[in-house]
């Protein structure tokens, strides 16, 4: 494009641009928490009146207790987890947790109230508690997947811009899905990968860099940045038990979701490493497959994981997902990029998109197997909230729903990206030059020593600094 | 000083002094654990009676599961998060995290015996539970803060010395709040923040180093120490709502507590980023400020979080917090250093003592602002203990109590930093030369060959290795 | 040996063997999960029912709420605790973090195999839930800790082989001592600690390689190398209580675990960093003690933590857990591998075996001490399960059977461990020659810049470079 041509003229200078953003949204959330949100009942002072009218002996009985520790480790992997497993670029660490931590804190305010008026909203009020919070995390969780798309190459500004619109398009999505086709997806399948990561692409197709191969040099990892990296990938492994299940209903589907979502997980390392390994003329581990494809697993039973997968059912799915997931990175990913000018820095297409794509089928297979008698007669009616208007509904014809879920869920994300993509491509949100990209010095101050030192230690025929 | 003239000459081996200090407080620990220390009546294995006794239907019930997850996130918010937080110095890493480490695991001893004096003593004896770790955990957070001040300049020995004075007059000040004031302070805006900041700001004005410019060049960070250092960050961040609703009543008051401080912390990055970038002249964001800043909303609500401060409350206070931590570093820090003397590594007066100042007079106004409309009956003599002698408190009056509580905290600050600080002046203690502050190699065996490295990177005129 | 003569030439390629070995054994897992594996019945969506038969009122008494937050502290232990503690090489973080990573996610799946036909058998089928998830995490640890004895010395391949044979191994011995000899070890120390360290050390001993010092270069650690280890470090340090109380009895004894272990824990930091100074000529302090010898007081306490074993008794046991380790670093390692040739690259002998040993023997001497007065009528039965045929058992011969359970564990870890050690010495696994030891080159695709640049630095001999 013209504008890249133009090279280090492009005004980066974020000086009054993002405060100025950062500032007006903030104020917004203010007015709007100040008019809408005020605590639940289990959150709020009269809590003891509400206790006895609920006929509860206990304060252990509340929701607090229930789901507060797997919040903590949904907010871990929010923050931690997708923070650190993007650090893995050599000058882009910087980048990857502090941006990702901004478009984070403000994503989850705004899906405090978009998912509150959606949900949570009574007598004109918002009322929250623990579950809303891991709501908003986990409609933040969208957003840092799609984060992952465009990294290093987009101002912070335009994150923030990304976050207001995906919020906003992730909680319509989440109300059809949920409310209007009366779909089950606690972990997030559908709702969070599927449509996160169609979403990333989309506005990363549209963003498209025909010049990116000037900052080829920094597209690559250090040894060190890749140890990094494996800490969000661990705290994410790990704590992906808890994400499936945090909002599960109480009881066997918590404790049935984190044993499912145990087990997809451990099955996907194994394939991970062996299509890892098997890929590579000299049988050498790619810390990228290890880095992302070992987390399939958690994506491709985030639909069916609080269903009766049953535990072999979960290795089935977590070793399937980790071979789709590694053979991305190897071949779709630069297919992906060469032949459809999407160009995916961390790779999500194999990440979220299509373990999305599998715990979307995979739930509605798992669906509309169910029986009564494998779940019991109140279980089953328990597992499918099949009360009320939804009474009828039969395991089959849930099947159809979780399928039309997934079909729902791409044209969101292909449609809101189009057009989420366009307002980022207005040039005005001071993002850089393509030689630029994937540089912390551009948004950052960055240690003097370090920065010329790495440069030139990787750079020997460059200029001392940029 | 003459001191300081003598330069190497200084003695810093720790050979026998640190080992007799350890030793000899470890054993001083096992005499008084063994007279005065035992299990309280939810972890003793009389536990069953005690349950029929008082009527306990399950275990659930014990206090353990209604804090332990809690605990845990206290735990890491102490050893990994203030350890993690102080690594960004490019040669102090091991003495951050290693120091923080052995000051926090005498500190907690210390602080169980102190606290428990205090706060469990029944016939004689020391009964402990899981709330006294959380607040043993607690007292120490005041002693990493203050070690935050004088980081890098100080021996491991005068660690500990400082350790055992502060959780001495940490426990004094938060009786006389606690219980001689009846102030609220769940969080430890005035106990914690606003006296360890205080203290230890008070210590390194003591202590003052005239020639400190002389290890100007490892005062500040490399790429990836700053990545150490955000690990830190993130942790404090994510489990602060844990932090302040770790000892708050059992139901609601936790449950809300994590609520206002989630929503506090939220707004307080935005408005960090904000200004970090608003007060650069090319408007890029400084670490510095990523890493401290975006955590003052934490401690700023640390009395009011487990009030009815509600979710728009919060924003609001997270918000202008995150605005005089940023302009703090920027503006304050060096005023402090060039006018008043005050050498103040982390910059605590920013995260800390302004922000635990604003947590005091936000819990005050709270406190005086509440009525039993909006807390309900019951609800309003439980959040604030008006029972007993209490009864006939007004929320005015409490609102009083609570900046009473402030000055006193400040009080104690003061006086107790001024004379740990003419204590640890003592020429006995071993701390290094001014020209070898902020540097692992006065204390710590460091691996030769990227130790010499980095020395000629950043000292090129300096000879080969030490 | 001969096959080291030949150095380079040693055929090191993976890319056959083990993405063979990798999907086998996956298939195994889920052929044996799909006819054996279902859900508990508190996982099961029939719960509904159960909990009517059982009485029970509320979800909360799922037992997915007493252990799922020890659950998550256990996994990060295991995966983030010892993958990072093993990252302190300079050139071996990949292997250390992702070998671990693969080696415990394979171990995981046939540990809830093994234990739970010993323990889970239920007309045909094995019943899991999160108790299970634990005990899997347990079994894995013990891989873990002989993992740290021959690392950097192996292939993936032998790494798998090994916790095939071992998770086999110890879920005989778990069985012997539990159920046979009736042994208390809810945190380890005989079953987790002593087998796997003596087991590890046995096999290293086994796999002997005398030209190891071609690789010396390479057995150090660098500043930052020494920072990711800390991570690890502090993650088993915080966890530990954790570790010790996740599989007590509900109520008290979880309760009490978690106060023992965490005053264990505290004091053993103190006598590390008294003997890490005081056996340093400079009395300078040593990372590799703080990473590690500051663990051994949650080791020493495995089996004691869930006992009266009181908190100054714990304080008494942690500290001398802290100075034996430490000493060990100092004098027995060299020792061990001069005189004995057990190359122990981590330490495991200092770390969990003599730590183990002292478990257990603390263990037996506190269940021989046990009084009804300490323990209460009801709770010393519960304590100590003596109820059925184990009724008549008085204290004194259940120290009996708990200093029983620490020879059978020595005699499975030497006899397994021989016979292990034997089978991973053939030829066919791929492990590297002496000279490549220590080096993620050999088995991972490794940055080139970074690894040239970090090559050079070490290897003064080379060309420089920066």
């Amino acid at each position: 494009g013209e504008a890249e041509a133009a090279g280090m003229a492009k005004n980066t200078n974020m000086r009054w641009r993002l405060p100025l953003v950062c500032l007006l949204w903030e104020v917004a959330m203010i007015v709007l928490f100040g008019v809408f949100v005020r605590f639940g009942a289990e959150a709020d002072a009269h809590w003891e009146e509400e206790k006895r009218e609920m006929n509860l002996t206990s304060d252990i009985e509340n929701d607090f207790y229930f789901r507060y520790p797997s919040f903590q480790d949904v907010h871990v992997m929010i923050f931690v987890g997708f923070g650190f497993l993007m650090t893995f670029l050599k000058r882009y660490g910087f980048g990857a947790v502090g941006f990702n931590f901004l478009l984070a804190a403000f994503g989850i305010q705004w899906a405090l109230l978009m998912q509150g008026w959606f949900h949570s909203f009574k007598d004109g009020k918002i009322l929250i508690g623990v579950e809303n919070l891991i709501n908003a995390d986990f409609c933040v969780g969208s957003v840092c997947i799609a984060f992952g798309a465009i990294l290093g190459k987009t101002s912070p500004i335009q994150l923030l811009v990304m976050a207001l619109f995906q919020v906003t398009l992730f909680s319509v999505n989440e109300y059809i899905l949920l409310n209007l086709l009366h779909v089950k997806d606690a972990g997030g399948s559908m709702t969070i990968h599927t449509f996160g990561a169609y979403f990333g692409l989309t506005v990363t197709r549209i963003l498209y860099r025909p010049n990116l191969e000037q900052s080829k040099d920094k597209q690559g990892s250090v040894y060190h940045s890749d140890l990094f990296a494996m800490i969000g990938t661990l705290y994410l492994w790990m704590y992906w038990p808890s994400f499936n299940s945090a909002i599960s209903d109480h009881g066997d589907a918590q404790h049935r979701s984190a044993i499912n979502t145990y087990c997809s997980l451990a099955a996907c390392v194994l394939t991970t490493m062996a299509f890892s390994s098997m890929l590579q003329k000299k049988g050498k581990l790619d810390m990228v497959h290890i880095q992302n494809a070992t987390l399939a697993g958690g994506v491709a039973v985030g639909t069916s994981a609080e269903m009766m997968l049953t535990p072999y059912g979960s290795l089935i799915v977590g070793s399937i997902s980790g071979i789709v997931s590694t053979v991305g990175y190897v071949y779709f990913t630069p297919f992906l990029e060469s032949r459809l000018h999407i160009q995916d820095t961390c790779g999500i297409h194999n990440l979220h998109a299509m373990p999305g794509l599998i715990g979307g089928i995979v739930g509605a297979i798992t669906a509309a197997a169910a029986t009564e008698d494998v779940y019991g007669k109140e279980g089953f009616i328990k597992a499918f909230d099949f009360t009320g208007v939804y009474q009828t509904r039969t395991p089959s014809i849930q099947g159809g729903f979780q399928a039309a879920g997934i079909v729902v869920s791409l044209l969101m994300a292909f449609v809101g990206g189009a057009i989420v993509g366009g307002i980022l491509k207005l040039p005005i949100w001071g993002d850089a030059a393509a030689e630029n990209c994937f540089e912390d010095d551009v948004y950052w101050e960055v240690p003097e020593d370090e920065e010329s030192d790495v440069y030139h230690m990787h750079n020997p025929d460059k200029p001392a600094s940029p």
